[in-house]
């Protein structure tokens, strides 16, 4: 096995430490991407993205795509949703922006509801803006990695169905999926997307997806052609289902190292029931806001509830600013991420707590990261 | 060094067989993407980039995006022209007719200008077809992958500079960047896109492009936005321009691992002259060429000049089809390429000769290739 060189333990919100095993799968020998040994290798990982997503669902259909989280954005707004057609953005920080952003670029008419930092859109307010409008798509950030809000996707997508049946539910699961509770098929999801290097653990470079049978047939419903060639799921979703059919395959090049590794992250996390996955990053989660909570700190998500299970994100004492804390915890190896919702930056930061720094209590990332928080706070006050 | 596990030796037109020093670095451990040490190390590989380009024009600018060499053509198609504005494709196989797609998808017009199987267009052609039109871009594939021709880049710059001053000259480098010679300024480019499979050496996932101070004028004065979210300069230059002037930046996560094995590999590139890199790979293609003429093969690419330095599209001698030679070569512990233009794909075979295999002759691959080669060939006669 590889063993990492010494360096600062990462706990931001993504790109988050790696086990040993998937390090040196990003090292494996070249292989042709059509060759048969490469396209075992992904074929098999698109099927264990199934139970990542835990769908049994044969019209179901995972993407893996050279990228990143934010290719996903474009995937959904080429594809899913036409020009002039509405769609709803639930906003729970800077990601539901960028969201939106993306969506426009392709000509669809994004209307965000917008809640205060550290909160959600309610439920009553979403039924309200789901009964205005005939939304095509309605977008959930479920973690929103700038404020550390988790989004209840499973009470959202129940209410989309019953109030506005024909709506696509799109999770952005960036900072989610391999940490949070995702149950594609029982709570009706139709896309969730997320990127390699959260709690997947995986080197940052890929974009995953997964899409219902209905998100497919309305793609393939589409009156005018996707607005993306690279981001085309009428290029890509051919190449899918050969590579899991074990059929080689061409569309553009995939890259046959960062499969590698997810072969082999998938493999670890599917290994065991992903419930116990995500029992295991509720109880760190919790373990970790009750000790910031002991130092005097709050999270920026106020209600419990709304609290993300992969990361905090946590207001500074008054008087201490990010700039001043982070290079303390940087001095005893510890790396966490600065604030990223502008209107607050300065005035808090962020701590990943995700994949092996949760799973291998033998690391002991977690317990050095607090033991360093709190030397520097006290540091810092003086 | 990390020592590569045995296995067969990758002679397609891309990916290719990657050194050692890179495959190493594919395993770095985890990074912030927006910590000092990896903004260094970004904005290292950016500078270097001009080397690998022969800039030394501050108004041009390299970028570097997780995706593929195909995501190049969306960058070009959704920024640098725009809806019902013409293009000029010119065809020498397969890749052409993916550009021309990627142009449409995005609004554009394409005008293909197409040669026979093997044939490239000529001078006087592309002059008669640029006077025809007033095309905003005119698209080059450097080396076609499908047919191993070579165009000559700097002839039809040199020609539209002089009939067309303002139509942007783009160059598809997705094969030849790292192997053909290529004068970024000399030769008044600008665009040329590739990906890091290819002769750069580095692992499948990255996109990689030079623009000239005039393809970013050109894209500032754009009436509509860009085509692309993903791919959009709006969103990416500004990011490039930071990393390389060392100071951290975010628009969508990139993949440090990738980015640390294209720094490896760019120091080793440019650690020598370029000039001594496309000598190595014309000698090696010059001698390979021979060999395989000895052998009585005959490349696609008809005429000398036109056949690309970094691989040999080859047809096979009557009665011997590639699904019977491959598993022969394979056998053998040597992985050559299929044919990829639709109409004769049975018909010939591909053998890339780019990167270590050419720079460090001690490794053997281009004898052990033309060695099992020579032998499959009689074996399928027999």
């Amino acid at each position: 096995m590889f063993a990492q060189a010494s360096h600062p333990t990462l706990l931001i919100p993504g790109p988050i430490e790696f086990d040993d095993a998937v390090l040196t799968a990003m090292s494996h020998p070249s292989q042709s991407h059509v060759g048969a040994p490469f396209v075992q290798t992904f074929g098999e990982t698109l099927t264990m993205l199934r139970k990542l997503f835990l769908t049994t669902d044969a019209s179901a259909q995972p993407l893996v795509v050279s990228g990143s989280g934010t290719l996903g954005w474009d995937f959904v707004a080429a594809n899913l949703i036409e020009p002039g057609e509405d769609a709803l953005v639930l906003h729970t920080g800077y990601f539901a922006d960028s969201f939106a952003d993306a969506l426009s670029t392709y000509g669809a008419v994004p209307t965000q509801l917008k809640a205060p930092i550290g909160a959600r859109p309610t439920l009553e307010q979403i039924e309200a803006a789901l009964n205005e409008k005939n939304y095509k798509i309605i977008t959930i950030t479920h973690t929103d990695t700038s404020t550390g809000v988790l989004s209840d996707i499973k009470a959202i997508s129940e209410l989309a169905r019953r109030v506005s049946p024909d709506t696509l539910v799109v999770v952005d699961g960036v900072c989610s999926v391999g940490c949070e509770e995702i149950r594609f098929d029982d709570w009706c999801l139709d896309v969730v997307l997320t990127a390699s290097q959260k709690a997947i653990g995986v080197p940052a470079g890929l974009c995953i997806m997964m899409m219902s049978g209905r998100a497919i047939e309305t793609f393939e419903a589409r009156k005018s052609k996707p607005g993306s060639y690279f981001a085309s799921f009428a290029n890509w979703l051919p190449i899918m289902r050969n590579y899991e059919a074990k059929k080689p395959s061409y569309f553009a090049t995939p890259s046959p190292q960062l499969i590698h590794a997810l072969h082999t992250s998938l493999t670890q996390i599917t290994a065991l029931p992903m419930e116990q996955r995500f029992k295991q990053h509720y109880e760190v989660s919790r373990y970790v806001k009750k000790s910031l909570e002991d130092m005097g700190l709050k999270q920026l998500a106020s209600e419990e509830a709304a609290q993300a299970n992969g990361m905090s994100a946590v207001y500074l004492p008054e008087g201490i600013t990010a700039p001043e804390l982070l290079p303390k915890l940087l001095a005893k190896g510890i790396i966490f991420a600065g604030g990223l919702h502008k209107e607050i930056a300065t005035k808090y930061f962020r701590f990943g707590h995700m994949g092996v720094s949760v799973t291998n209590g033998d690391l002991g990332h977690i317990e050095k990261a607090l033991s360093a928080l709190k030397e520097s706070l006290e540091a810092c006050k003086k």
